[in-house]
């Protein structure tokens, strides 16, 4: 098969894969309708995160069950269906508790690379959610974005507490942070603060459900937000870079009580105890337990209520992933679709 | 009067300091009952904190209404209250969201100097809770706990998400830790592992309620934990030191999708972003909204469900309260209480 591997910093190509196999009686072996280019992969791409020589790319999948294990009764051959980028069992301790990402059999998905034409899916019972039948394709860009960006705005959106009643800050306009403004609203926040400096991606926000736009960072973004919530700073902040500006920025946009929900890999981050602690906030994120989140967001899209996929705007075939991550990388795209 | 002034580190005098009187129509003069040493009042008496001068001490009180400004309608001369070491407004919308200590009109008791005869409370009616009638002197030292370490505890324990079902490990074996270990109990939790390495305050934390005792620190320490917890960590962390060592140790016992509530002064500590990321972990502290909670615990100390004074093992007259900062300092008393 054909699939996108990374060979160094900025090299990405597409070239021939082993085809994946059933390697146990839990896998299931799908047919990639389609994947994209997330921004944590342009981490690697960048030479942020070190690699260990060629590694297969891409940890976003929708798709249709080729082949199950014999241990495999959730889903079955012929059924279009949506994963995490976390494969997990869904039945231990921390699944339970609704923490899927921090399984205790997780194995991440990026390892086996979804940006080709199949995929392993280990543990496919627990990580897999079929749709009652094949959606349309105008659908698939949609539950693609449930994969991961649209499930990691739910989980940023629901750790920060965003409700009836709220304001919510949504720092980070990469698609994560848009579809946390989508998340914040269809979870019945008062007022979202987007905060953006870029027009296209400032409209999809209002479009989203953004009720405020703030153009500056740092401190002057949290002066901003201040300015806007009477001096006390928002309920609910988002946080979807993982930079350190970013991560002081939200902690900062927070009131006294207030929640901050992070989802960008904080690379090089570093909190001071005494700031956290004087804060008064509450902080939780990482890695998104989305397999969560899954069932109530296909739902939503599957009867059009929410449209998360209008965060790709450039759609490509497989073959020209390397224009995706370029375009990414360049700030021109806010998130590449491959078609394999 | 007399009260208790910090010259330099390690130099406490009790001394002749002015008699407090109302300086806003808010205010309340109390007669000091029992004032206390403070874990926080060791910083700067250890040099760890900086001051500007000779500084009068203390921040914890209980005592008889002597006296009260115009717009005062909450308290009335003759009552015996009990005060947060923050005085706070009780009104504004931080007060009315439980976080008193971030009251945007909050006032830090400790400029104020409760280690003395009288003591000025600014925002009388939001900060003091009366209680029905003068206490019995034996109630004394646990209504004084209730003013800021058992309302410390009782928030980390709340701030961790302890309750029925809930494995809570408490790192601290201080006053702060072993008022956890009570407010844990009086939660509901299932299980209540209490980290210390002193035989008394051991003793005290099995008669609090903890269940299992862990003697080791730092990674030994989270491996125990592990080890009593299936693999996976507890529910809910009490971190009540405010370490770099400490704190670590919280959020490495944390379970993923885990409350760590933490309430140590966190001089010099620092987080590491991609830590917290992985931990799946919230984070939740700071300087206790003591106010939140003290009616209901004001009230389990009147009918003696909890006797929290348990904790103070060294009573003396004010005039030796240079005998109890050293003392606490040298952990020959993990509390020392003060009659003036």
């Amino acid at each position: 098969m054909r699939g996108a591997v990374l060979h160094a910093p900025g090299d990405v190509r597409v070239e021939d894969r082993a085809d994946p196999r059933i390697e146990a009686p839990t896998d299931a072996i799908i047919r990639v309708s389609a994947a994209c280019v997330c921004g944590s992969d342009l981490w690697p791409y960048r030479g942020i995160q070190t690699m260990d020589g060629p590694a297969p790319m891409g940890h976003e999948y929708v798709g249709i069950v080729e082949e199950v294990g014999s241990e495999v009764t959730g889903v079955r051959p012929g059924q279009f269906v949506v994963g995490s980028f976390w494969a997990s069992d869904n039945t231990c301790e921390i699944c339970l508790s609704g923490y899927q990402s921090g399984c205790v059999h997780r194995v991440g998905m990026g390892s086996l690379g979804s940006q080709a034409e199949y995929l392993r899916v280990p543990l496919a019972d627990g990580t897999l959610v079929a749709t009652p039948e094949v959606p349309p394709a105008e659908l698939i860009p949609s539950y693609l974005a449930a994969s991961d960006v649209l499930g990691t705005g739910w989980f940023a959106a629901v750790a920060a507490e965003a409700g009836p009643g709220k304001t919510v800050a949504v720092v980070g306009d990469g698609a994560v942070g848009l579809l946390g403004v989508l998340a914040a609203k269809q979870l019945g926040a008062e007022r979202i603060i987007a905060v953006s400096r870029h027009e296209s991606r400032q409209k999809l926000a209002l479009d989203f459900g953004a009720t405020d736009l703030v153009t500056s960072r740092g401190e002057e973004g949290v002066a901003r937000v201040k300015e806007l919530t009477g001096g006390l700073g928002a309920h609910s902040v988002i946080e979807a870079v993982g930079t350190q500006e970013s991560m002081t920025q939200a902690i900062r946009s927070a009131r006294a009580g207030g929640h901050v929900g992070f989802v960008g890999v904080t690379h090089d981050v570093s909190l001071s105890g005494l700031e956290m602690f004087w804060s008064l906030v509450h902080l939780h994120g990482g890695p998104a337990p989305v397999r969560r989140f899954l069932p109530e967001l296909m739902e939503l899209i599957g009867n059009r209520t929410i449209d998360p996929g209008r965060v790709f705007d450039l759609e490509l075939p497989l073959e020209q992933a390397a224009e995706g991550y370029r375009a990414m990388d360049e700030r021109r795209a806010v998130k590449a679709l491959l078609h394999p």
